[in-house]
């Protein structure tokens, strides 16, 4: 991704220290979280100095590279961050036994992160296929660079089909409670793709009036009968897209499909927080005395889906 | 509707004086405007103290009594105020025909009200009897007593059947980008009903799992077709409760129905400033350089509505 013009990733090691862009202060500031030990990493994660899955992996790895000298404790410090980030425990096992079998720790973290940069570019250029000239297309939440280190999933057609000089339109929506849409919008202006944030309930008008051509969002995980979960919202928009005869896509590698488990039902959707709702950027949005209910994925069933876009290919089923 | 325990409307004149709740501060402040002069009423709904069509052409004919002496320029004072409001132009016509009658201005505006608020405590009657013990049911921004003096037109049913001891649940969408969630989350703490307020991405999660037995919002327009207009996001909801299976009503007074236009293709949608979007409770969500699209409202199709409750029936057809 670019930042201020100029090519840069969501982390990366540099003088034997770990830099983020730190997500805290996106999109309202840009300021740069330096890590010197195990547990400057470790906070970094526990404190959504970097957030979406596939980045926290490629975090820790790195924090594996600084915590080398004590492989035991280090690993227990990262796991303990964010316990229920599947990535997370996939790159400190992966680190663990690189090192065992007596890799160099740092060049294991940089093959880690540049295999998933690689995925995650080869996803944008499958999708990128689908991004024809003049598209206006749909996006939710954000599956972007700054969740998965450089390019993104959802994002990553975006990315590619700019850089090939495609001309398209992207609708973000805000994405409540979280207001991820906010990152999706730095991302895009940083990249200078031309693009607007929209109220989530304004995705539908748009749809009906003929204005969004196609959808691509991400996923948390795939299940084997092809339903996924995803940020809250994304069931409303694939049904929406699917009443419009819109085409709607998921990206994201193959590492996210979870073939233990049958049916988008049997998945067990996260209740969180009303603080979530109640604050924006710090602001206090609703009164004390309001109740919420705040689920934070949703389940949409395959039926929705037109295809997924893997770093392999677009393919409508699973294999 | 109950403001602390106590009966209370959203205007009401007293001692020569309009008195309003200032919804410019709800529901952060409980605060009484009160309005001495014609020019106090045009500021209050040119600033929006008062809000709701019907609310505002009620405090217009109030407006009309402080300023009956000289009525050429109070009408023409208040005309001013929203130019899109049409219930306003009609209230102002209202009084101006009846004090050239020779009738009384202040029983002319009391006459007003007290109908305005006798048909939407009808619309709430004739909706009560589609709530069952025990409902779940979806609400979309607020038709409530602040935007009609009292009852309202989608939430009168709930006043009702609460009053009549019926238990049932209100999920209220939060209605960005204006959180008029907020207003309907005000109003229902205020009565005691039973309620939470959701992300309007949670709308359709709900949905989906048999969390939501019906849905009831208001309306703008309602056109000869069925076709209505009413806040950005309806049709979404509209759309997730077909695919859903749940009753899908429309609560408005037969004022609401405009048979000048053939079908919902023809309603010019609003688009509004960036501000609505980024800005909340004084509080910038939004970074300088994020660009909006901010459609104000939405058209839902006749085929989505299960039916219309009016002051006079239930009614799936226009007749």
């Amino acid at each position: 991704m670019k930042i201020e013009g100029k090519d840069c990733r969501a982390l990366w090691f540099e003088d034997g220290t770990l830099k983020f862009i730190d997500q805290r202060k996106l999109p309202y500031k840009l300021e740069i979280y330096t890590a010197k030990t195990v547990d400057d990493v470790a906070f970094a994660i526990k404190d959504m100095v970097v957030r979406g899955a596939p980045a926290i992996g490629a975090a820790a790895t790195y924090g594996m590279v600084l915590g080398v000298n004590d492989l035991k404790n280090t690993a227990e410090k990262l796991r303990k961050t964010r316990p229920t980030a599947y990535d997370l425990f996939y790159a400190v096992d992966f680190m663990v036994s690189k090192i065992k079998d007596g890799g160099d720790a740092l060049d294991a973290a940089n093959n880690y992160v540049e295999d998933l940069i690689d995925r995650c570019r080869r996803i944008g250029e499958n999708g990128e296929e689908l991004i024809k000239e003049g598209m206006k297309i749909l996006t939710h939440c954000n599956a972007g660079a700054l969740a998965t280190v450089d390019y993104g999933t959802a994002l990553a057609p975006f990315y590619i089909a700019h850089r090939k000089g495609k001309k398209f339109f992207v609708y973000a929506d805000e994405t409540r409670p979280r207001c991820q849409g906010l990152l999706t919008d730095w991302e895009l202006t940083q990249e200078g793709i031309d693009h607007a944030v929209i109220a989530d309930n304004a995705a539908g008008h748009f749809m009906k009036n003929g204005e969004i051509d196609m959808v691509i969002t991400g996923a948390d995980r795939i299940v084997s009968n092809g339903d996924f979960a995803n940020k809250i919202g994304t069931y409303e928009k694939a049904v929406l897209a699917k009443e419009n005869n819109i085409p709607f896509y998921v990206a994201a590698p193959i590492s996210t499909f979870d073939k233990t488990i049958k049916s988008g039902d049997e998945i067990i959707i996260e209740e969180r927080g009303r603080d979530e709702l109640a604050i924006i950027n710090n602001c206090k949005i609703m009164p004390d005395y309001t109740k919420v209910k705040n689920p934070a994925f949703d389940v949409t069933p395959a039926e929705y889906v037109t295809g997924y876009i893997t770093e392999e290919k677009i393919t409508k089923k699973l294999e």
